[in-house]
């Protein structure tokens, strides 16, 4: 077991990274060139434009004023300073409850810590078990964080009062502060939902699976539908078009157009050759072509058949898809629509509330109704095997991997591997190397399971990526730390142990991981941290396509990579903290610092990066909050059946059998929490949408709503292929369609300002100038 | 073990048991002074009049023609020849699914029984194991039946691919007629509430919680609530009263009422003293006095308390309740209100489906919502320790209720007691009681906890005892019967056992417990039966009430009790055959039958019950079936469970993993059936209000309804006061709004046939007149 001087080491360390990252990030952020990496979420918004317009050749690139490098740190004062109602208007509610989630980790944390370590750290300390244990076992060796720690209590102590009675103090303190988060999180998506301007998903429904008629065509039959039941306030439709293969195709041009652009640059700068490429295998083998040649033929036949495609969807009766976005005259008869069950046969015209139009996965709107459910038990069985037996294909891998095949393929490098330092370093690293790469995709993996089960919006899909991950993660990561071996060797533990051996067993071992478990907060967390404001990838993603694509400002444009928060990444990630300051907080308090220092660093980067960076995909008005709220209730639970193992292995029957009402007082609090809350995320209650109503026929009453929901929900691959057509008139659904404002062209590009130009409030202006310096 | 010669003979027995009490039904049946014991549903309906009025005296109590007696089983035929619709419309569509459960165990279990004993009986029987085993240890025994059930085959034998093969060919064959029958049953659900008449209830929506108003009466705020938030399809309401104390008053009115007639009785009876009754604990004790006087004087009493409460209730707005009834001009308005949310905050305006009036738990609705919450806590935590501890208090009765005891309280019964054969009889007798009682009273003590808990109606209230009276009944039926010892020894036994030890322990010990469970089928089962067709409760009852309350021909009427199908008591029970027909169907195939007999009686009997005696309380058009397919389900799980633990201990090592897809599939297959028509029980289509609300309106463009609604939702307490005001108006409306007509005075104290008289189709008649020869 580590010692407080390892762990001082490990501290240092794990510190020093993080601050070499975040020294990085200060220097790279000044430099004009990475500008559009670093804030491109203010080109975005318009309100800032490229370096590249004034000044001299080198200050584009490099900036040279020394004094912008002495006040390196004023990122920080700057993340801090923009007040919460500017940042929703700015990012977005979605951005600003994420923040909220971070802010909530130190609200519960900083009183149980400061508890913590006024009761638990003295109460533990001033005992000598260990010592004893010790001296009576010379092989047993202890540190002076378990010292702190619960092991230090003797067996069989009434010392084990204080923390019985802490556990509740703990349980009341985080039930209270989740209580109060969730209350005003659901007052903000009201008060949100209730200011927000005319949007048209808040008169759209989504009806799917709508059944086949033989005489009438989809698009007649929910005319029909609709005007029958819904007689006074039905107001227009739009049916789906399955435009899956259509995006294809348009990707696969634009995909085609940048190697076109890369070897026209090619050859505008070597003009001596023309450049020449492979049509084979990813342009690695096959015949040697003129690659421009190529390529314009090639976009030539894609764009004919664009053209051919889209004529067919529009006239085949078979790409219409039996779904449609019905709109309704009035919020009210969106909302009761939306909330009832339309035929006797419930799994036909199923309506549910629509997602704004940037939210809705067109993908799976083409998915029948029926197959939904088998994909759900495919998904289950997989990912299933996919936590419990990963191990497997890595290992399997992993035995390939080795150094003899690499020399058996690649003959060349022999000599090189055989260098002892070499080799003994590559045979260390490989082994790893599989399992990390998984590890790395593996959030990817799981959002096509998600997409592969069917859920329409992105969001809904973000949201069900995230709980898998969770799960995987309190399996793999939370238990695998606790007892090692692989998951499946885990589970194989538990069914042949007895239901009370559960928590005795992690109880034993959650003691002694707790060192383990700090280092991994300060590597996983802090340096995590730290490479996030860097943005390695998009720096580098960056500077190659401006280096081999980019030929004019909107190429620039269009390389500038802002990302968005990845909740089904980082959400689940950020629970693992939860999660083990809260089975930590009566276990072992020296670890409860750590994760405070990790909460309020996160804090104050993704406030910046969001900020400065992220530019949202959609907007779902806080609609994961439930979730994040279950979580923290799982983990409050994990901690209490722990502590619950551990004190019965301690033989404190006395204070024991007091633990078990508070697991079932959690349940409880949870389902207050939801029969109180919940709604306010899944439904729309039917007051606010009369209210809204009636305001708006107040001041608005000549306003043809019909016009205005006309084009709300085309598939974006037309809107996009309109584009070139008619700008103007698509332009202005665009921006009313957009819940924040967040995607304009910026200045450069757009010199007159628009009529819809947006100006900033003067903090905001301030900010800005001040950045830029 | 019991051989097959022993189970015969109990099979003997139990026929034997049956019989008799069969035999006693039908002469008793046929004695005409107990006719309103087995044909009250008749005079309920007003087709049958007491036999009182033609005939010698003899004829009139003792049937004497012989005739009679030679066709005794008569009924038999009878009761199987009113075709389904006929009997819905007879008794309701509640009496008619109910039926339609032993329907259903006859559809799964004869082909699984034919199929079992063509395939595994003759698998199991062609093994020597068991014969084997016995010579080798002396003490080991064997029957018959143990050599056809799965215990025959040796350990590791290749033949358990057989069981296998028929576990898969059993659940897919339960699983196609569950949900066949599902389909059938959502099918005559739509179709009984598409065909039935206008009911107040399909205009109707309960609202709770309504929120206090400082400036306005709930009366008012109701009214101002649904005019703004529903504006086009509010039509009326009415509020709650707490009318529970008034109602408590009338009762002991009554009470009294019926003292006071039978002291009136005896005193007509014996003219020469006046009777005397002590007015302390029950008559029990307290001073003597005159019986009529103090009666007549305590009623008097009570009138004038009863007029000040109903004024009370009139005036004091604290009686009135935050809840109301309200009523649309549209079934559409009421179906889109019932199912949307009205406000923000969920736990206020509480909108659910009205029940029909006669379904209210009038009670329940004076709860405020808040208590929900805590009172469901609290009733989950008193069911966990009725489920496991409940021997504890039984115990300690039993440890009181010694001989001993007795004769310390009643000294004079000690020279009686030392009888050596009454003493060992009653040291056999005493300890059982405790735990008889008990049993008798659980279904009861479980119906008090679902009141508690706050349900508003009469059926959920049912539907919600049900499930804890099943789940009471696996924990300490079904598994204690299997693991020796009380409930709470063998959640110790689980608690201390590894996962997959539990499925090994049943398994081990269920085909050992195959001869008990035939016993206990033929003793609860058959006897119990039979038993309920005897109707000795209400026999005694009726008769006592006869000899000492009656005196004119409407007191009779109200001393007959029909009774009604106890769902919460008798659905659970009928459950457990279930549960052991599919863990038996591959283990010990010879329990099948007596299952069949069971179900095959049972059928009979109920359908019997059902059309001469049962007077249904509520019509909740099958909304318990969810229910129904859920336990069946449940019980399927558990059999596939069982037969893992048991393949597992019989190292069938090559077929058993074979197995764990089973459970999977069944619970898909439980969501599927979920997803596809659990809806057509809990929610209302839009779809199908909107064309009856189109159909009414073409029919009668002048209806009146909020006249037809005015009085609809009163409590019944006003009802049965104002009774004696103005009875035609309420007669009225009563008929208007009860589902299926069945309560109407009969034709003897309404001689004249009023304009509602209901004519029997022909074969109805005949049946009545065969019945009554």
């Amino acid at each position: 077991m580590a010692t407080l001087g390892d762990i001082g080491l490990a501290a240092a360390i794990n510190s020093l990274i993080t601050f070499v990252f975040l020294f990085a990030f200060t220097i790279l952020r000044l430099q004009p060139f990475n500008d559009r990496v670093y804030f491109p979420k203010w080109y975005i918004k318009g309100v800032r434009s490229s370096p590249t317009s004034s000044g001299s050749f080198v200050h584009r690139f490099v900036n040279l004023d020394i004094r912008s490098y002495m006040k390196f740190l004023r990122w920080i004062p700057s993340a801090l300073k923009m007040p919460e109602p500017e940042l929703i208007e700015h990012a977005g509610l979605d951005s600003a409850v994420y923040l909220r989630i971070y802010l909530l980790g130190l609200k519960i944390f900083t009183p149980i810590s400061m508890l913590a370590f006024a009761v638990l750290v003295p109460v533990n300390w001033t005992n000598d078990t260990l010592l004893l244990e010790s001296l009576k076992s010379s092989n047993l060796e202890f540190s002076t964080i378990d010292k702190l720690s619960i092991s230090n209590i003797p067996t069989g102590s009434n010392k084990f009062w204080a923390h019985l009675v802490m556990a509740y103090t703990f349980t009341f303190w985080t039930c209270y502060v989740l209580y109060k988060e969730y209350e005003i999180i659901a007052c903000m998506r009201l008060h949100f939902l209730a200011s927000e301007k005319r949007r048209p998903d808040q008169f759209t429904v989504l009806v799917r699976n709508v059944p086949p008629d033989p005489d009438e065509s989809t698009y007649e039959l929910v005319e029909h539908f609709f005007l029958v039941n819904h007689p006074d306030h039905f107001l227009t439709h739009q049916v789906v078009y399955d435009a899956n293969k259509l995006s294809k195709m348009v990707e696969k041009k634009k995909n085609m157009q940048n190697w076109l652009d890369y070897y026209k640059l090619k050859y505008e700068r070597n003009s001596s050759t023309r450049p020449i490429c492979k049509i084979g295998f990813f342009g690695l083998c096959g015949k040697k072509v003129d690659a421009i040649e190529y390529f314009t033929s090639e976009i030539d036949k894609l764009s004919k058949e664009e053209v051919t495609e889209r004529e067919r969807i529009k006239r085949d009766p078979k790409s219409i898809m039996p779904a449609a976005f019905v709109s309704f005259r009035t919020r009210w008869g969106a909302a009761v629509c939306a909330q009832t069950q339309q035929t006797r046969n419930p799994t036909l015209w199923l309506t549910e509330w629509s997602p704004e139009p940037r939210d809705v996965y067109w993908q799976n709107l083409a998915i029948p109704f029926v197959h939904l459910t088998v994909r759900r038990l495919i998904i289950t069985v997989a990912f299933f095997f996919l936590t419990f037996f990963f191990m497997i294909p890595i290992a399997f891998v992993q035995s390939l991997a080795n150094i003899e095949g690499i020399e058996e393929a690649v003959p060349i490098l022999k000599p090189f591997i055989e260098v002892p330092f070499i080799k003994s370093f590559i045979q260390g690293f490989l082994p790893g190397i599989a399992l990390k790469i998984f590890l790395i995709f593996l959030p990817m993996i799981l959002m096509i399971m998600a997409k592969f089960e069917g859920f329409v919006s992105l969001s809904s899909l973000d949201r069900r990526a995230a709980t898998k991950y969770y799960i995987f993660l309190i399996w793999n990561v939370f238990l695998g730390s606790i007892i090692a071996g692989t998951a499946f060797q885990q589970l194989d533990t538990f069914i042949h142990q007895s239901v009370n051996e559960f928590p005795r067993t992690i109880g034993i071992a959650i003691p002694q991981k707790a060192t383990f478990f700090i280092t991994y907060v300060m590597v996983d967390g802090w340096a995590g941290v730290a490479m996030e404001i860097l943005r390695l990838k998009p720096l580098i993603v960056y500077h190659l396509k401006n280096m081999f694509l980019v030929k004019t400002e909107k190429d620039r444009e269009e390389a500038m990579d802002p990302g968005s928060i990845e909740f089904a990444a980082y959400e689940p990630k950020l629970q693992l903290y939860f999660l083990l300051g809260l089975v930590y907080a009566v276990v072992t308090p020296f670890l409860l610092p750590y994760i405070m220092i990790y909460f309020g660093l996160a804090y104050l980067v993704f406030r910046h990066q969001i900020i400065n960076v992220y530019n949202q995909q959609y907007e779902s008005a806080a609609a994961f909050w439930p979730n994040v709220h279950g979580r923290i209730t799982v983990a409050m639970l994990i901690s209490q059946v722990v502590l619950l193992g551990l004190l019965s292995t301690k033989r404190a029957a006395n204070s024991t059998p007091f633990l078990i009402a508070l697991p079932i007082l959690t349940i409880w609090f949870w389902s207050i929490c939801k029969n109180r809350f919940e709604s306010a995320f899944r439904k729309n209650p039917l007051q606010e949408a009369m209210m809204k109503d009636t305001l708006e026929h107040i001041k608005e009453p000549n306003l043809d709503l019909k016009a205005y929901l006309l084009h709300a929900y085309i598939h974006p691959i037309f809107k996009k292929l309109n584009d070139y057509e008619n700008v103007a008139d698509l332009d202005e659904i665009d921006h009313e369609n957009v819940l924040v404002p967040t995607k304009r062209t910026s200045r450069k590009t757009t010199p007159v300002p628009s009529k819809h130009t947006f100006s900033p409030p003067p903090s905001l202006i301030d900010f800005c100038e001040e950045d830029k310096l």
